[in-house]
């Protein structure tokens, strides 16, 4: 274990915490909030020890899988505890572990929140609130990737154990402009989204938040409803940018590029019809709900999109529609978002690699002499990777199975348990019922918000970089 | 495909299914109840038709691994199509369907019942319901190997089919004598099962019933309140018998022998030690539902014991037991008996492999470059059975998430559904909320009743017969 190189970027990492630490400071600034003590405080702080971790770049650079794994679990970890001490410090949120439980809903995107009333932020800690979804959404490691020369060559154990999918595909043959590529490109489409709120009348304070919270498909709000009370015209613009948040971002550089057939390959093309027809039987099962077609369809476009892309706004309390619909929506909920989006959930690549996998194993039963690979847009899947694509289902059970057990220590109903751990382990935010969008998760225990914690952090991450964290075998020579 | 073949053992397993149908015959004839030419007319159809189909064995014997699938496939839906037959006619079960839906939940022993009253049965119907779970226990097609000389060396494919768990162990090198074998351990052990229920004081014919419902893990009782009425010792005899009936039966023909190691392997110690953890918990979180921590401990061993063993009786209402216990209950009915048993479920050792499987890729994930196999008992498993219990998982998801939603468009709670298909696809019989203990199926409708019909049959054959059916590949030539 290259302990030198894991001192030296969880160094780097605090120096852009700190950074990043300035936008709620001058937040509060700008707005003359008591605030702006504590968020200084906490910049200054991450600074100091950033500076000291970072400060000599070690010899040698080499870093494994493990390295790779252990540095990104840390990070997350380090930059959560520190990250949530200017919410705990400012009083914003009383409870240590709750002021923990949001700095990490923030930055792995969930936005469960156990804030009651939302309303009474201080405009500091709502801003970073929504600044943690955005920095999360596309991966602190990747962005400072993009602008440090970290470790050489070695910089892909990083990226794979950090970005979301069953593989990682490079844009370009160099990491670090893969990474400088794909946060330009997701700074342009935050921006595109600020703008179409501009021009929707929502105050520039409120469309700023609501950008950083749809861009990192994260879900913080700050109204109690959620984006119940804003326009129509909003609630489709984020309904729309929810969706482009959680299609591949190589989808953009090919179209960019002109390659039109790439952009839309076979998981971008599955993601959107899934995403039809969710929206089509929604829409058809509530449809006696509202008063016109228009209204079902709307709600249930802007639910199925919150919900699949895993942002988790809500403009309407879905825990009261039928069992068909709050069926389709669990499930879409398990499906998430597509590989290399800053959506979460099993993601769409996966699925579909389940599913072939499925189809070529029961072929295989029946013919057991023929031979066939599994393909993706007409190239064969890597062995490793459909093997991989299972052992992730298997631990994703396992966790998902502990959890519930141990959330159900605090004896509230299944469907709350269930979709509790649901909403946390695919980085959703409301489940149904005691955790429903209308509620909120502060009920549960200490116990279980750090399980949830857990399942967050795992959900971002994809199980293995925090499984690795705990294994033995890692931390063995 | 050797159709030939096809017919041929259907021909006999009709024959068969009329031998089997003389049992209700006869009680019908014992009580004198009208029912009895019902049941005659059936069996005299199915030997028929059955004589029909088998008079002329084919030349060609061959059997492949598609036949396999089919033959048992087809096989069990047919037994139940005509299995159901006096039910209906007789006008126990006024409804075609339901009586299908009772003669399926018979055979597959899952035990859930459309019926609100049992009580008013006739005689022949009772015991016709519990001799189904015996023949489905051990699985008709052994049966009919034990004693007809099919299909010479090809048997393995039917018996592979048939038999429960990840792989087939013959217990001696012919088949033929692997299921005669069986068959001889099993009647024994049903018997010293009925003997123990008549020093009880059960009247010979409750105790004949109860007595076929545990061997098969079926979970059909004579009585509304299933095994609540009776008394503390039979419902102890009963707990002790469901485990029995849950363990491998080559752990009882390699106890016969002398081979105490062999017989204890790792599926039998690691159910037992979760049979034990789980009634643990349970008994500590009902403590205080209960007179004395020894009420609680028995209630809870019987549950537990239940639905592990996917048999399904229940001496208590536990649906109104403590969101711990029942969160326990649910994963139990998930991990369900050891293979070569007659229960259902997922299957300890399918647990044990996926187990096993996810720490080895975890630990490739960390070390790339070392080699581990996953070992049980000491011994390499094969890469096959590990893929082939990876991709049992992902078609066990697939097809519990597409009943789940299919039983949704009746409206019912999530709680229902979700334990409605757990019931179902596990073999198990009461789930919670509207399935509880107490209640029935009856409540849904006619193509919610189908699916769970499939998930039935589906579960029983563990999932690859009945999808090979349906998957167009097994009919291509």
């Amino acid at each position: 274990m290259n302990f030198r190189m894991i001192k030296h970027i969880t160094g780097w990492l605090l120096l852009f915490e700190a950074l990043f630490l300035c936008v709620p400071t001058l937040t509060a600034a700008i707005y003359r909030e008591k605030a702006v003590w504590y968020y200084l405080l906490t910049a200054l702080l991450c600074g100091g020890i950033g500076l000291l971790l970072a400060w000599k770049k070690p010899k040698n650079t080499v870093l494994y899988a493990k390295e790779g794994f252990v540095i990104v679990s840390l990070s997350w970890i380090l930059l959560s505890l520190l990250g949530c001490l200017p919410l705990w410090l400012c009083g914003d949120i009383p409870s240590f572990v709750d002021a923990l439980f949001e700095t990490v809903s923030g930055f792995t995107t969930t936005g469960a929140s156990i804030l009651p009333d939302v309303e009474h932020l201080s405009h500091a800690s709502q801003i970073w609130r929504s600044f943690t979804h955005w920095v999360g959404g596309m991966g602190v490691l990747v962005f400072i990737m993009a602008f440090v020369p970290l470790s050489g060559g070695q910089n892909m154990h990083i990226m794979k154990a950090e970005s979301p999918g069953p593989s990682v595909s490079k844009l370009v043959p160099r990491v670090k402009t893969t990474a400088l590529i794909l946060y330009v490109l997701y700074f342009f489409m935050t921006l595109l989204e600020f703008v179409f709120l501009l021009f929707g009348k929502m105050n520039p304070f409120e469309a700023l938040n609501t950008a950083f919270s749809t861009a990192g498909t994260g879900g913080f709000g700050l109204r109690n409803d959620s984006l119940g009370g804003y326009s129509s015209y909003i609630q489709s613009v984020v309904t729309v940018f929810m969706l482009l948040f959680s299609i591949n971002f190589s989808c953009y550089y090919l179209l960019l590029l002109g390659r039109l057939k790439d952009a839309f390959n076979a998981e971008v093309r599955t993601f959107l019809l899934i995403v039809a027809g969710a929206i089509t039987v929604v829409t058809i099962n509530i449809r006696s709900l509202f008063p016109t077609i228009g209204d079902a369809l709307h709600h249930a476009a802007f639910t199925v999109a919150s919900l699949i892309s895993t942002t988790g706004f809500s403009t309407a309390d879905f825990d009261l529609w039928p069992t068909l619909s709050k069926t389709v929506l669990v499930m879409v909920m398990f499906i998430g978002a597509c590989a290399g989006s800053t959506g979460g959930g099993i993601k769409v690549s996966r699925i579909i690699i389940l599913c072939k996998g499925m189809i070529r194993e029961l072929d295989n039963l029946v013919h057991p002499h023929r031979v066939r690979k599994v393909t993706m847009d007409g190239q064969p899947v890597d062995a490793e990777v459909v093997r991989s694509v299972n052992v992730f289902m298997v631990c994703y059970l396992a966790v998902f199975s502990v959890s519930l057990l141990l959330v159900s220590l605090d004896n509230f109903d299944l469907v709350t348990n269930f979709t509790a751990v649901t909403a946390t382990i695919n980085n959703i935010g409301p489940g149904l019922s005691l955790v429903g969008p209308t509620q909120n998760f502060s009920l549960f225990s200490v116990p279980s918000k750090l399980v949830l914690i857990f399942d967050m952090l795992a959900g971002r991450l994809e199980l293995f970089p925090m499984l690795a964290l705990f294994t033995p075998s890692t931390w063995k020579k």
